[in-house]
């Protein structure tokens, strides 16, 4: 822990739902914050060091984000997940002061959360043309600046609220009213945050062979020590169609005997599987572990093992005489 | 080791081919060897120090040993398999010098003996009374006394060439003359007999309950980590209809990592899993060990689990920098 | 169904266990009764016609016909399970009437029962002789007979009720006072006994190969239908150490639709496996049907494959319009 | 088959890559071809009828179709995919005549081809802004407006070649120069397209339910079937974080016997799983079927099965005499 202040990083621009996820972290508030202009930037100043870590959505993103973390975090410099946020997603509409909505004719935003407001947009200003923006916020702020091509943005609550020179034009726009986007804060190896009870796992798995069973032989590691899975994702290489690895969260701490058991499993048929964090969960839901499947469990069965191994009967027998030689 | 001679004990009495068995251990010639009257009997004497270890038969048997011997061993005082013998079963029909074939009517054999000489008796000596015997080695030796109820017996060639008072009437009258019999040494616990390469594992292990998957987890325990099962027996535990333990041969030594894991993991799905030991198979067929099973796979696992515990990236990253509290 | 009277064999004598079994079968009292020296003989009466079905045990007996049927009846001409009866195991010592325990020297009995009847006879007339009989009504009768060379008997208590020149000396000498066994009535293929809803289905399934999945894929056919099985026992086919068979009861009826899918996927992965039967369970017990595992589920499924394949879209579409060629 | 011009539609505008993959089918050249602006208004000309099939990407995309693609072929009115298209994807830099290389400062293109175009950028036009643009057609297109805010576009190789108002400053600048993008052609459910044992299937599976072994379900359905899987795909269903649906890729037709069984399998542990379309491959590459799952193995299954429900033994049988009423 250094004494010099907390650096963080984030996928900005300033006010975009990163950095909102950002603020919820202990500390954020008074830390050094700054903003990268894409994922892979972000990661690259807490793989290089000018950054201690970096906020990224992870899924469910309107910035783009989630595939974009999934493929950088699964290679180059190994990187550890520390921490998960979970962010509201809610759209507005702004303008500059004195512009109507019957006045919109362009609308600029990220194509995620365009792809997010679609029914309000087609029921409330139909017609309007789509321009692309960098990010939500790039395109709010696009509007202050002089030269515009677009009367209107769609960007976070967050955005409007901190610009006088914005008007909010309509409120919760977005066509899910219960969106929630993950984010995750990803920081270089080092001590592992402590298990809670109510943690996830991240682990990336590339698939180690193209037959009937391969994936199965990945999930059945954690379906036989009672590892529930919360996300699994596939993601192409980018080596060759068809060639694939996943990237799974699963319930537990590698502290827990079950996970630490199955991710040695994993290991052994995908020697190249990465481990991306074991971090407490944003929803504190701790996870059922079945009796055969607990700490307890698992140390039995190594102290039986490790019995017999040095030749012993079990605890309870009464083993007397000499043995044979066979 | 004792410094007096070892006392081998075995499914009696003299002649059986359970003493063939024996004879075929290194130094049982000369040690000495106490028939017992049953499976039961034999491994008493073991359990409580009059015998350093017993043969019994265990798979495929003439004298009624296999399921006698499947279910003493899997209860009662822990005990252990440290080495199997094959032996090839021929049997010959004998009878008092002087009796012909044609004068047949009654003979005695033990009755799996009698089982497996069917179509011999049907085609030779048709009609004949079947009188049941203790053993195949009694019925021969009881055509010695005064007042035997038959006139010939079905028995193993070595008491007839022991025997000057019985003539061999016929050899090789056994139905299936590629029948072989497995026996196994067994003894308390104590060192286990070292690796071969060419190992077997025996345990018991216990239904757990009463469900569709019950049986497929345990054999799943064993299919995940490539250890291949040459004999899995089902046998009624005897407390209801329908309650069953499993009795099961696994390819390796509960030395090799693949085999001590699995063991592992059926102890904590049936903590009542008995382990009835490790030791060379009969035909020294090594076992093919695929890499993601092999030790190294094992250790490497174990080691990469490790390390992510201890906070560390992997042996390859360079890692600087603080990590910040998150 | 024959004008004629019905014919039932079972294994004998009479007096045995299993003609008890066969006169719970509603009918056989009045029928033809004929005993069959042992399991091989009563089924091939069957199989030959001189006799309509045969009465033989099949589980946990005391007659010696639990591997003998189970092996009998996997392999030579096809024959039906039309039926399960359980009859509880119970055992009297019998003796000439004015023999008093205290004079017993020598026992006879059949060595299945002999070894149920252990702790009662080591603690009641310890150091008895023991003279291996063909079947627990034989010995008894046997002691009616002149020139007996034993003292006493073990049997059915039915045996003793029905012969005034024996007496019983002692009763429930079993050691286990809840046992029963499993007798199953054998016919030939013809009309299948009705679904009931609270049915057991037989089947023999040879293991394809030797490999570490063998057995699970074939009991996977069961565990993806939902199919629980009550019984499974593996038996050598005798062809050679190692390669077995499996004879398997499973919850349900070949006209259940998990049932007859679970036996279709069999037949694929092993096309030796037999069909020994679809009947009515003693006990019952009606079979729990998950709800995609239903009759129901399936016609569905079967029904949208079908309409799929006929270029059909879902019953609720509307679809209209022309399709390219492409 | 209509007399009037087939009509098809893809994701447009035109000199994208999906028009370059609509190209590559029989007749499209002379057909109508009609450009949409998204994914969703491709597949709507197909479900209303006003085109007879759309083009889109669906894997590996540079105009963003992917998951878009996926989202909305899984829901709403059914459709088929009745082709696949692989087209090579490689990128040109494109500027006005006499602008060059050193003198540009922003750069335009979809955000997926701009993902792709990195390290080239960086190594050889370190510093440029980046412009989100609709499409890479788009992008190029818009320089041959006025008042483009950017000096280059980042687009196909077809755009430039049919625009003499581009010059091509650079060729193959893509990061990956073996990257192809997969396209599929939907069409309104109707005849499926002819086997031709190198086909491939597509089904939607939602995830049934949120335990260890939902997804190991599915996967069963076609390992236990031998059908290997080319392509799968989690997406969040919208609903909420952490349920999904699987988009998978299945070697085989619906026509052949396991493919078939496989889905009904699907379709009764998920019932809302949702057929795609059975189509040949691009690459032609044959299926391995096992023998135990071709065609003639379910069909010698299913006789088999069909035998026994109508009470006869196997064809190889001798069944003679009356049986029993039990």
């Amino acid at each position: 822990m250094p004494a010099s202040p907390v650096t963080y990083t984030f996928l900005g621009p300033e006010g975009t739902f990163t950095e909102a996820a950002l603020l919820q972290v202990p500390g954020a508030e008074a830390a050094n914050r700054i903003p990268a202009s894409n994922v892979n930037a972000a990661l690259d100043k807490v793989r290089e060091g000018s950054a201690d870590a970096a906020m990224v959505p992870i899924e469910n993103s309107v910035e783009g984000g989630v595939t974009a973390t999934l493929d950088a975090i699964a290679s180059g410099q190994e990187l550890r997940i520390i921490r998960e946020v979970l962010v509201p997603i809610s759209f507005v509409l702004v303008a500059r002061p004195g512009v109507a909505v019957s006045q919109i004719r362009r609308v600029s935003t990220h194509g995620h959360a365009w792809a997010q407001c679609r029914l309000w947009v087609d029921a409330n200003i139909p017609g309007v043309e789509y321009v692309p923006g960098l990010s939500t916020a790039a395109s709010a702020m696009g509007l202050l600046e002089g030269g515009a091509h677009y009367d209107a943005a769609i960007c976070a609550p967050i955005v409007a609220q901190e610009q006088p020179g914005l008007t909010v034009l309509a409120e919760n726009i977005g066509d899910n009213p219960g969106a929630v986007t993950r984010f995750v804060l990803v920081s270089r190896p080092g001590t592992l945050p402590e298990r809670t009870g109510a943690d996830k796992t991240t682990v990336v798995v590339p698939l180690p062979e193209d037959h009937p069973g391969a994936l199965m032989e990945i999930l059945d590691q954690f379906a036989t020590r009672g590892v529930n899975l919360s996300r699994i994702e596939s993601r192409p290489t980018g080596q060759y169609l068809g060639h694939y690895f996943f990237s799974i969260d699963a319930d537990g701490h590698i502290g827990d005997a079950r996970v630490a058991d199955a991710l040695a499993g994993l290991h052994r048929i995908s020697p190249a599987t990465r481990f991306l964090g074991s971090y407490e969960r944003a929803d504190a839901q701790a996870a059922y572990v079945a009796p055969h499947t607990s700490d307890e469990a698992f140390q039995a069965a190594h102290e039986w093992v490790g019995a017999i191994v040095r030749g012993q009967a079990s605890p309870s027998e009464t083993v007397s005489g000499a043995s044979p030689t066979a």
